[in-house]
C-alpha cells in the first residue's frame, strides 16, 4: 500500500523512516556488523547471488540474512540451506522494506542469537526497481541488481535506484549471447546515473565476474563502510 | 513516494483512485473506445509487444497509447514510430500510473485528436511488479506480462498482479531453452493464484504466441469488455 503524496508529508515520512534506519544502523555498529542492502527488479537474481554468496563465504564470515518477501518464505528456504540464519520478513501490501520491518528482523536476531559474532547481515529487499530505493533501512551500502535481460536503458528510466547504489551488478551474464544488447551502453547509461560506483559484470550460473563480486563484499567488511545519515532528496 | 499506510487511510485512498477510475472508465465507454492496461516488472517486454502489436493492428484499428514512465519518454519515442499517438506521462517519483494521471493522459486524447474516432487504447505502466495491481486507471482488462527469465516463482511471490490480471503472457519464450526452467510449473503457479485468467506464452522476437495475443485484443475489442466497478480489497 502506497500512495503519491505532497512534498511536506512525504519528506516527514522519509524523515520517520531515516531515523529508524540510523538506528539500526547504531545496533550494526555497536556489534561490528556490517550490514549490506541487496535490491533489483523480481528476477533479477538476488537470491541465486546470495547463495553462492553465502556458499563461498561462509566458511570465512559469521553471516546472516534478512529477507524481505511480499508473501511466502521461499526464498528464506532456499538460503536456510547454506546453514546460516535466515530471518524472514513479509511485508504483506508494501512494496519495499522500511526500517521499522528491519528492526523487527534485528530484534530477532538479538533474541536468537549473539549478534556480536556476526561479521555481515545481508538484506534482501522486496524485487522492485523504484521504490526500495527510497527507504534506507540502516545498510552500510546499497547494492543494486540490474540482469541483461531487462534491457540497456533501465539506468535512465529508473534514476533513483542507480544514483543510491555503491555496487551495481550486472547479472545474468551467460544470457547476453542470446540478448540484442550493448554491454557497453549499459555501462554507460549506469555511470550516467552514477560516475563512483563500482560496477561488477557477472553471472552466478558460469561463475563468471563472482570473485570481484566476493573481494567487493569482503573490502566492505574490512573498511566497515559507513554511510553518512542522508537527507531526504528535495521533491520535484 | 508511497508508504505503508494503517488500513482506514488505505482504504480511503483506494476508494478515491477507484471513484477517478470509474469516471475515466465511463469517459472511454461513452467514445466507445476498449482500454487495456499492461503491467509487468521493468524489462519484462511491454514496449516490445506494444511495437509489434501496434504494426499488426493499426491497419485495422485506430489505436492509441497512453505511457507511463518515471522519467524520460524514451519507450514513448519507440511507439510515436508506428504512426499512432503517444501520449507521455511522467510519474516522477511515483511507482505506478494512478488514475488522475491517466485522466490527464484522456484529457490530451480530447484536445488533440476525436476520441470518438479510437477503438483502443493501450495504458502501458510503470515497470513494476507490485504498486500497479492496486490502482486501477479506468481499464477494461489488465494484462500482465511475466517473462521466462524472472523465474517460475514470482505468481506466488507477487500474488495480487497474478490475481487482478484478466490475461496474463509469459514472455521471452525465445530465452526458455538457456534457463533452467518448467514452464509447465510457471503455469501452475498461474494457475495457482489465478484459475481463470487466459495465459499466453509468446516470443516478441521470434512471433511465437503472437497471432493468439493478437486474438484475444481483437475479441476484448470486439465485446468491450466491461469491469465490474470493484470494491477496494479488505486489508490484512
Amino acid at each position: 500500500m502506497h500512495q503519491t503524496f505532497d512534498a511536506a508529508i512525504g519528506i516527514n515520512l522519509l524523515h520517520a523512516n531515516q531515523a529508524g534506519a540510523d538506528h539500526n544502523r547504531d545496533h550494526f555498529d555497536t556489534w561490528g556488523i556490517t550490514c549490506l542492502n541487496l535490491m533489483s527488479s523480481p528476477g533479477a537474481g538476488k537470491t541465486v547471488l546470495l547463495e553462492r554468496t553465502l556458499a563461498a563465504l561462509s566458511p570465512e564470515l559469521k553471516l546472516a540474512v534478512i529477507e524481505g518477501d511480499m508473501t511466502t518464505e521461499l526464498d528464506a528456504e532456499r538460503l536456510r540451506q547454506y546453514g546460516v540464519p535466515v530471518i524472514a520478513i513479509n511485508t504483506g501490501r508494501s512494496c519495499h522494506l522500511d526500517s521499522k520491518m528491519v528492526a523487527g528482523g534485528i530484534h530477532s536476531l538479538e533474541r536468537d542469537y549473539t549478534p556480536s559474532t556476526f561479521d555481515l547481515v545481508f538484506v534482501e529487499n522486496v524485487g522492485n526497481l523504484v521504490c526500495p530505493a527510497e527507504f534506507e533501512v540502516g545498510e552500510h551500502a546499497k547494492v543494486a541488481l540490474l540482469s541483461v535481460t531487462e534491457g540497456e536503458d533501465k539506468p535512465l528510466k529508473y534514476p533513483l535506484m542507480f544514483r543510491e547504489a555503491d555496487c551495481l551488478l550486472v547479472t545474468k551474464l551467460d544470457l547476453a549471447p542470446y540478448l540484442d544488447i550493448d554491454l557497453h551502453r549499459i555501462e554507460r547509461n549506469i555511470r550516467q546515473m552514477n560516475p563512483h560506483a563500482t560496477i561488477i559484470l557477472l553471472s552466478a550460473k558460469t561463475g563468471e565476474g563472482l570473485d570481484d563480486w566476493l573481494n567487493w563484499v569482503r573490502s566492505a567488511v574490512a573498511s566497515q563502510v559507513k554511510r553518512a545519515p542522508c537527507q531526504p532528496a528535495p521533491q520535484g
